[in-house]
């Protein structure tokens, strides 16, 4: 026969699964022996049994008699007894904390002839006629679903009709006529009285439970939160205890530390004469934990000493709540207490120091998103706002600055001083030096992947993407608000890229030491607590990592940023933002060249420049890996917009200004012009098609090398060669590259053999890893692109489109742009590389697509075996900590917290 | 010690692996007691560790030495003797036949001493220089790589020198100076003498045998015909007989059947007193076999009764080649011999009425590209013609007609009578009238894959695109060619889709009358022996099929044509085609309806259009399955093009003309424009977003399906749902689909479960296609997008640009839009079939890209274990015949033929 109910000294706190995190806990603390009022927990099984079938599973209600008739015993109370009757609380408990679901219903067990045994028990009918009233309430809204309005506007008449201020006001008589109103309720929207069998009351608070799992707001909030849908939830059963008894009686919650701060000492607020939900409601200013130790020094001192048992028993923050009656203390739950992030990494430290837990237990305590948190400046909270729009939180940060339009005004004001937001429809590579130049960007469309998002994140600049509501037109430099106002050029905004909120004029901002911790080294910054708290956690976190971190970076400014960071090499440097400013005329002459000559006219300018790029690049990196990816996008980036070229052609034809170059280029771009440019010619395919680009890369490559060694240096240049898709693709680029190398070190009398490998990032890169693996040196899996194909998504397009409405109608649980999507992707990516390691047992393998600073994707890179993430610098301290939890994660198993 | 050296007496036909297909002939030929001169084989095995040791592997020094023994004891002759010399053929002979290979040296053994041997042995001075002269020609040419050139000229100058006009006119006196003369070439190009020992000769040839394995044009001749680079090529020394020998000599090449028709009865070429080589030079007129019976009835005897039991024994065509030496019969080779398409058909046929091969038998020996040959009609091929262009052969025939350059003009002509050819750059949907029109469609851009291509594939129509050569302009109404001739509407041209070639004027086609009895049944024929053959082999592969042939048609007509070619039902009805010409207006204000009210008229005058499509063709295809496909394509496509319409408006402002109208059409077309559109807001996507689209268009088959179904009709709709990713976007269309048939049923009083089912034509469904499984009824795989998505091709935009490149540089074996490339994408279509069987073990399968039509893919399909392929109605003839050999395949194994 199963087990379905586990009495509360049966169970302890590792049976969450089956008794709910609630349950759990309070046969924890029953076991711990402190003071838990007697009870009972129905387990998730049971739960799932019951919405399978539609009906409880034999068995249960059985077990539930005898573990009643226990709880009976030792209240030494009977349910339903018109002697001394048993009160109890029904209370929902998953596995994890659902506030969609069903909470409580207390005073289950009375009726019109219990409540006169508790009114001469208590000797106090007004008390007797509130909790009759509460139980009718809280039934009739959970039991019955029906709106709480309904209840409200009863009480509130009576209240009025006998001109009660609070609830307080009403006595005894007024409150058993709110019992009838309410009963009357009950009755008109049910069509049944309000049941006055006890059992029958708890079997329907039970049911209650149990449907309450699948309540439409329970579902919304377990696919937000990822929560599977099949776990059930649990059913508490307890005896009642009452807080509103009077001045020897009250309630609280409390945490065994600061949750805000993570400053040490209980911490908590305290209601005399009052039930938990009028802690909840905030009706009444409650108390302080210290004003408790005055008006009851022994309750309060027990509390203290339990408090300090649960810290040591769960070596974490707990929270509690607990109830007074007559002078007795109760404890009715606890669990470990939630935490800012800042908080999260004090406590962590602390309990460390107070050896209650291992450095590799405090990393499990703290997570990359809270490192996240604390590393970006935010607006003041307390500021006035007002706010004007609001997009996607593309790059988080807070910025305030001029608004400017173009790119080179950005720089201009940039340039004498100014902070400005670069505001634009959406951003092209042509936008570059006015994104530097900005403090932050603001577009009125794309997503979380848009260019714009993509580029600030990697800038580390804050970001409001998509905020379709603002109507931007360059032209006439103003942006129209959704309200019709209009704003101009130079106008003051704040955008905060955490909540993707623009407001107008300036919110003041404070600065985050933490993100300056990183930036300039302990050493110079005056650390507090939190400081040495988040040095100490992410430098055990590299001890503990298997994989390494590198970062994205194409500039030397970036490289140098990268290794502050403490980016242990670059992973991807991506060369095509090297072509633009003054090189774009280059490149225009290299597509618009019609003979080899031009066009090895073109490669001879681009070949010392570009030597100069890998040479800057290389020596601040000295001594670490560099992965320099060969020039990735399709030509007509480099080119201008057809239509707009198309209309000044005809413009200027029409008006018999004919213009020859304008035309010659027009005709250039329409033959460049792609229907679909992320599958077409670019990457290795054009480094095929168009021969001597990649080779100018490698030479310049290959002399840079040689200058360095010839320095005494110790450059690690990597090759890499995007978009390959076959092998037959990769192998010619491999040899020419290995040939220049080789004539190169000749050349200089060095010896340098060049690490040369490929992206991964079309799926049948990753179906035939085997094949492709016998050339390449190394994978970096660039999973940007792999979840463009994979899942036939444009990034350019569909984050804007339909994105975001698919996370609104679960369709999905979250883009795959931000986190791996596992099943898919992911898939593809392990198939690649246990197909890869079968042909090398032995091969570099990296990720340097967005997801290598994501912490979900970084522990699923971690369980499959990569050798390194690679993300944009100011990723680098979050992924830094998480590659070190995935390292204790992969040895420990999952995180059951 | 392994077997390097097998005597023609030791092996069989069964060992052309080890044998050559040569060797193993000549040991086949030697084993039935047929007259070869002995000789043995050096095995391919020696071959491969030849050319990866760089020599000869240890033990076949003297394997060759006593296969050499013992062939000159048969012969009762020695090599190099100065009596009796034993002269040697030396000749390649890899597994499957390879002109680009070292083909033979004849004469081995002859030097300044054996000569005096030969001349007296058959007292023929002449002759036995001659031989001399030849041995160092073709060791000069095939093992010194000496340019054959220089031997001609020295040659041409002797007989200009002595007033010979044949070879025939040179004395013994004359040869010996060209000997001289042909012995100081090789001094010269060599810097050595011409090898005197017989013995080096002999190492010498084998060497050069081996190692063309190798050359250049082996390498090409095998990627192209996809021979794989590891074989090596065996090499076979046979005893030389003389044809050269006088008027009792001889030599020929003959086939068992005639290899052009198929008739019955030997066929074959005769010379008297020549070498093999001289058949082949075509420098004398050759005799037919009947002659050789006037002039040797003995040996024609014999050899009629040799090809007797090849063929019996061989059980198909054979040919042969074969010596007559003083009036001694010699055979020198055998194999299966080659056939044109229609010989193929007839002779399999017959082979069967012979009871030589059993039906099964002889359905392998016909193929689908075969019958593909015979179906289109085909320019007489002794027409005089003008070339002036060549593009890609995009869809097979033969087509002539007047010049036209828009649909218009195309409907226009068309309906007045005239036959025209559609010229375009390229062409898309709003040509889709013209295209129907047109007898035959020319394009300057695209590939096998453009929209042209594809279209006209899907009609049957002849087209031949991206002849690049030709400047088309489409508002001169002019095409300027290559040379600067231009060409005007109206004119006529002539073009060949199956070799992509473009004639001035009209050339006269032969029609093709297999064509029509697949057309129009054999009863209103007058059918031939091959119509009989092909109908005989057609039906049988019915017989034999595991899966069935459905084919794509989007129309009535389509569908009709489809059951008359053998469609068993529709794979694939596109819907997109259904909201052109007219409808396409409707279209349009859908996507610039800004209310729902505006979205719901445009669905309510949809409605009854689409019922009444649907209607049309759920009744021509009574009692089989159709596969409905709801609306694929993004919106765009029903919108002009961005940069016209723009320069349009820029235009109209510019001159003071503003369209409103216009300028709101453009908002729109920026709105819906998109950076890939491959990727973007189409299928399912589009579906969900915006509701009622797809809704409406499964009310018109729910409708049309009750209307059927109460006329007492089978109709069998599958309804799919294209571009599904992930099945949380599957679901909710099901869930839709079936509750407005439910509804429609209800309404009409019948009951119908449609089945419903999802393409699979993203990596992604393909991934997790075990979770698809659990919601869909059937899958259909587009291998077209499945194709663009895994190699991350744009087909329209690589074809044009590279695929051609990557085919001539070895990168692609073949493009991957023609047969499936079963690496990558196969390997997900594999993936998926088992993922999806996993979750429904029975569960239907097919495939509606155009791989369905092509028999590599469909032998492919087969394995894997599909349930039906689904092709264009006009290579449905095809995938019958191949899906039948399939099965035969998949039962006996892999074609060991």
């Amino acid at each position: 026969m199963t087990k379905y109910v586990y009495d509360f000294t049966e169970g302890d706190r590792t049976m969450a699964d089956l008794l709910g995190g609630k349950g759990a806990n309070l046969a924890e603390m029953t076991r711990l022996g402190l003071p838990v009022p007697p009870g009972f927990t129905i387990t998730t099984e049971a739960c799932r049994a019951y919405l399978k079938q539609g009906r409880e599973p034999a068995g249960m209600g059985p077990q539930v008699g005898t573990a009643l008739a226990a709880t009976e015993s030792r209240s030494n109370r009977k349910l339903g007894s018109k002697e001394n009757p048993l009160l109890l609380s029904v209370r929902s408990g998953a596995k994890f904390s659902m506030p969609g679901m069903m909470d409580t219903v207390l005073n289950i067990g009375l009726n019109d002839e219990t409540i006169v045994a508790l009114a001469e028990e208590t000797g106090d009918e007004r008390f007797a006629w509130d909790s009759y009233r509460r139980l009718i309430q809280m039934f009739g809204k959970t039991v019955f679903d029906i709106e709480g309005e309904k209840f409200e506007e009863v009480f509130d008449a009576h209240k009025e009709k006998r001109g009660a201020k609070s609830d307080l006001d009403l006595n005894a008589q007024d409150l058993q006529e709110v019992v009838k109103d309410f009963k009357q309720i009950i009755l008109s929207e049910t069509g049944e009285e309000f049941p006055q069998g006890a059992y029958t009351q708890l079997d329907l608070a039970i049911r209650a439970v149990f449907n309450s799992w699948n309540t439409e707001r329970a579902k919304i909030y377990r696919r937000q939160e990822r929560i599977p849908d099949d776990l059930g939830t649990a059913v508490n059963v307890g005896t009642m205890v009452f807080g509103n008894k009077g001045s020897k009686s009250g309630t609280g919650v409390a945490f065994t530390r600061d949750p805000a701060t993570g400053a040490p000492g209980a911490y908590g607020d305290w209601l005399t004469d009052a039930q938990g939900e009028d802690v909840v409601a905030g009706i009444r200013n409650t108390l302080h934990l210290d004003d408790l130790a005055e008006l009851m020094p022994e309750v309060h001192k027990e509390l203290m000493q339990i408090m300090q048992t649960l810290e040591t028993h769960y070596k974490d923050l707990c929270d509690i709540e607990f109830t007074v009656e007559d002078g007795k203390l109760w404890m009715l739950q606890t669990r470990i207490g939630k935490r800012t992030a800042a908080a999260a990494f004090r406590i962590a430290s602390q309990l460390v120091d107070e050896e209650l837990i291992t450095l590799d237990e405090a990393l499990q305590r703290v997570s990359g998103v809270q490192l996240q948190q604390l590393m970006f400046p935010r607006f003041d909270i307390k500021a006035e706002k007002k706010l004007i729009a609001k997009g996607i939180a593309a790059s988080p940060g807070a910025s305030v600055g001029k608004v400017v339009f173009s790119s080179k005004v950005a720089v201009e004001q940039a340039a004498s001083g100014s902070k400005v937001i670069l505001v634009r429809r959406e951003t092209n590579p042509d936008d570059l030096a006015g994104m530097v130049a900005a403090t932050g960007i603001l577009t009125s469309r794309g997503g979380k992947t848009s260019h714009a998002a993509v580029v600030a994140r990697g800038m580390g600049k804050t970001a409001v993407c998509g905020a379709e509501s603002l109507l931007v037109d360059t032209e006439a430099k103003s942006i129209t608000l959704e309200n019709g106002e209009v704003l101009n050029e130079g106008e003051l905004i704040s955008i905060d890229g955490t909540s993707g909120e623009v407001f107008l004029g300036e919110v003041p901002v404070a600065p985050s030491l933490v993100s300056r911790y990183f930036e300039e080294g302990l050493a110079n910054i005056e650390s507090d607590e939190l400081i040495k708290a988040v040095d100490r956690l992410v430098k055990h976190a590299d001890k503990t990592a298997k994989l390494k971190v590198r970062a994205n970076a194409d500039t030397k400014e970036d490289a140098i940023r990268a290794r502050k960071m403490g980016a242990e090499g670059i992973g991807l440097a991506r060369t095509e933002h090297m072509f633009l400013g003054e090189r774009k005329k280059l490149v225009e002459t290299l597509i618009l060249a019609e003979s080899n000559e031009a066009r090895e006219a073109v490669y001879e300018k681009l070949l010392p420049l570009q030597t100069q790029d890998f040479y800057e690049l290389l020596e601040v990196t000295d001594g670490y890996p560099v992965v320099i990816r060969l020039i990735d996008p399709p030509l007509h980036e480099f080119l201008p917009e057809h239509a707009a070229l198309a209309v000044e052609v005809a413009l200027a034809k029409a008006s018999g200004k004919e213009d020859k170059e304008k035309e010659k280029l027009l005709a250039a771009v329409e033959a460049n012009r792609e229907q679909n440019p992320m599958l077409g010619m670019r990457g290795v395919r054009l480094g095929l098609q168009m021969p001597g680009l990649f080779a100018t890369q490698v030479k310049a490559i290959a002399q840079a090398t040689a200058k360095l060694l010839t320095e005494g240096k110790h450059p690690h240049p990597e090759i890499m060669v995007p978009l390959v898709a076959t092998v037959a693709e990769f192998t010619p680029i491999k040899k020419e590259a290995s040939e220049i190398f080789e004539k190169t070190m000749k050349e200089n009398n060095q010896e340098f053999d060049p690490i040369i490998g490929t992206m991964i990032e079309l799926p049948r890169a990753a179906l035939t890893a085997e094949r492709i693996a016998e050339e390449a040196d190394f994978f970096s899996f660039g999973t940007n692109d792999l979840t463009q194909t994979t899942w036939g998504f444009s990034r350019d397009d569909v984050e804007s489109e339909f994105v975001g409405a698919y996370l609104e109608r679960g369709i999905l649980g979250t883009s795959p742009f931000e986190s791996i999507d596992t099943f898919g992707v992911g898939e593809l990516v392990k198939m690649a590389v246990k197909k890869g390691r079968a042909t090398k047992p032995v091969m570099l393998m990296g990720v340097c697509g967005e997801h290598g600073g994501d912490p979900l994707s970084i522990h699923f890179f971690a369980e499959i075996g990569l050798d390194y993430v690679s993300c944009s610098p100011f990723r680098v301290p979050i992924a830094r900590l998480e590659v070190g939890r995935a390292a204790i994660n992969t040895v420990k198993g999952s995180d059951s917290r």
